[in-house]
């Protein structure tokens, strides 16, 4: 019956918890990771690929810049298109900053090479993890680990498992109010095997929905269409995908290349953000605490910017200063509905309203407005530039 | 039977019909106007109080601009009030434009004194008014008015009768769409003849629903609440409405006056915008064309703009320059629906969704997270400034 300490106590292997460990590991404190997944799946999983500058500068600070410098695609700005017009938000024209597209994939591998590398304690496939102590200055992590039953004394506990995950759940239903609220509409997306055939993404407004042109790679394409939440991935074949892909971002005088198709689903959209990120001594980042829909990439880039003052605050709290760690919360929700509202934003102008059809024809021709607004007015694009590439920690 | 011949035939002697019948003077270009209520009705009638930048500026270099230069209130910026906070928006310091306080009523007056000293032809209380030949050459517009059949034959007509006005319900229903939202709140507005308590407008969301405070005069104060829309005016006593605004207007070392309220009642809100402005020889201007919820101020605004661009189109074209004329529908829905779109931006910003709880919970601190970006982002707030203080004519 494996018994550990350790300072810090981190629940899942994605790429906060991986980011956290590191982070901690380069500022001398220990932690130990424990995931209940493979580390297979974990590094097959398919999510965000665009990371704010800020996300790239945390990676690079913490030496894992390299592949990422090498491999990841620098973009001065997006496409924003409606009524089939293409118009480019050049954010590094507007106020110097950009945005890379390396996908969530690739963190996530080299987190796990760097681990690998430092000899890091990760546990996966890890099973039964439940969290006690909380409240106490002892608050402890037990799993069963290839038959074995473990516990992990820690000082504090951090809640890095995703939204379904044990710890935000471990924290008593009164002392927490989950905010929610979901979309009348779901992303369907693909990875094709065909050059991008666009230099920087498209976001697009069709009458019949919104589409989005990305890319992973010189050679990968990601694009993505929106579609009903009750639609089935099994009613759309390959060939339908691209015709509603084709009609969605036709544009005179551009193609857009097919490739083989190597992935495709569908996945809901929400909103939903924890009341608290902190309880005793469990934190939660990322994922656990709060998901935003994808429209404006905030995903990953909020669970960096989670992981980005938690680290902070912990090396500060060791160090003897406690006001970081017991702010924490607090500051980084500040942030987080700030992003809420700029990704709700960009999903709301881009997204067409099922249901009420007169509603809906009056709502599509605002977003109209607001999109020739957004791509006329210089402060607008500035507005939308400034969020876009990541708001600066506070 | 008087039979008249003008230029342009202007249905409405609102602020839109009078200031385009002053405006085609101004160019030289004869104008008659028919209205089917009294001058004291139109002159009693209380509506919006805050000009754009740019409406003074048109007032101002039509002549009417000498006691609204004297009584008209300049103000330099807003307050946004969220979580009890009272934060300053300086759109003079942001961008170097202003708005004015002065009052529909007070244009509409000057407007009317104006005609009234250069014998200007307004028919007013006309009954069973109707237009006729719009898509000839020879439109022309009949009523009765003191007992005696009138017609008036024109070069064009001009609909400036409001959204519930005769000339868009002439165009056939299939040459035309109405698009239109309405939304789960209404604004209960009181005049109080009470100094304002505030030195500039008080933009408040509270969890109780919207309030703001506004003025007429230094002596005069307006005060709106977000109201059901079901709501009867006769459930709002004195007492309860004041009691409503203290509660939401309160921030700490501040006090709401009270003063005796001389004038309350409920309006709807809603966004309309119609598919066309012009129908063969007729043009519509101002609420006959799109009405916005008032919380951008931009109801009166939008029918000066209207009106500026049909009287500059008008001119040209007896200037055989017939582009302005021929593209002013289009250009002005243009702008409209940026308009529209920054109208529903602070609505929906600044009200408490009634409905389903959950949504309205994330909703609100969606809100206040977007406050607290538009307060703290100097580009969110220049943003704001532009489209508050106008959106200039392209």
């Amino acid at each position: 019956m494996p018994h550990e300490t350790t300072r810090v106590a981190i629940i899942g292997a994605g790429p906060a918890g991986l980011l956290l460990s590191w982070a901690l590991r380069e500022a001398g404190i220990d932690s130990i990771v424990v995931e209940n997944r493979s580390q297979e799946y974990v590094l097959a999983r398919i999510r965000a690929g665009v990371l704010e500058q800020g996300s790239v500068e945390t990676l690079t600070r913490l030496g894992l810049g390299d592949r990422l410098a090498s491999e990841g695609l620098q973009h001065d700005g997006i496409f924003l298109q409606y009524a089939g017009e293409r118009h480019n938000v050049n954010f590094n024209e507007l106020i110097g900053r950009t945005v890379t597209v390396y996908g969530q994939q690739q963190v996530v591998k080299d987190l796990a090479t760097a681990h690998a590398a430092a000899g890091s304690t990760i546990y996966y496939e890890a099973s039964d993890v439940a969290v006690d102590g909380l409240l106490t200055k002892h608050p402890c992590v037990t799993f069963v680990h290839d038959g074995a039953q473990h516990t992990i004394d820690a000082d504090f506990v951090v809640g890095a498992d995703g939204f379904h995950g044990i710890c935000r759940a471990s924290i008593p239903t009164e002392e927490i109010t989950l905010f929610d609220r979901s979309y009348p509409y779901a992303w369907l997306g693909i990875l094709a095997d065909v050059a991008p055939s666009s230099d920087e993404l498209v976001y697009a407004l069709h009458e019949d929905g919104f589409a989005m042109l990305s890319m992973r790679s010189p050679v990968v394409s990601r694009l993505y269409l929106q579609v009903d939440p009750a639609d089935d991935i099994a009613q759309w074949s390959d060939s339908r995908i691209w015709e509603a892909l084709h009609t969605r971002l036709s544009t005179p005088g551009w193609t857009l290349n097919e490739g083989p198709i190597t992935d495709k689903s569908i996945t809901p959209m929400r909103s939903f953000v924890a009341s608290r990120l902190a309880y005793g001594n469990l934190f939660l980042v990322g994922d656990a605490g709060h998901i935003v829909p994808p429209t404006g990439a905030k995903g990953l880039n909020s669970a960096i910017s989670d992981v980005t003052q938690l680290a902070a605050a912990l090396t500060a709290f060791y160090a003897n200063n406690e006001t970081l760690l017991s702010s924490y919360s607090e500051t980084a929700l500040a942030r987080q509905w700030r992003v809420q509202q700029f990704s709700r934003w960009m999903t709301e102008m881009l997204h067409t309203s099922p249901g009420d059809l007169q509603t809906g024809a009056f709502d599509y021709r605002s977003q109209l407005g607001q999109l020739d607004y957004v791509t006329h007015s210089p402060l607008a694009q500035r507005m939308l530039a400034e969020q876009y590439t990541g708001l600066l920690l506070q």
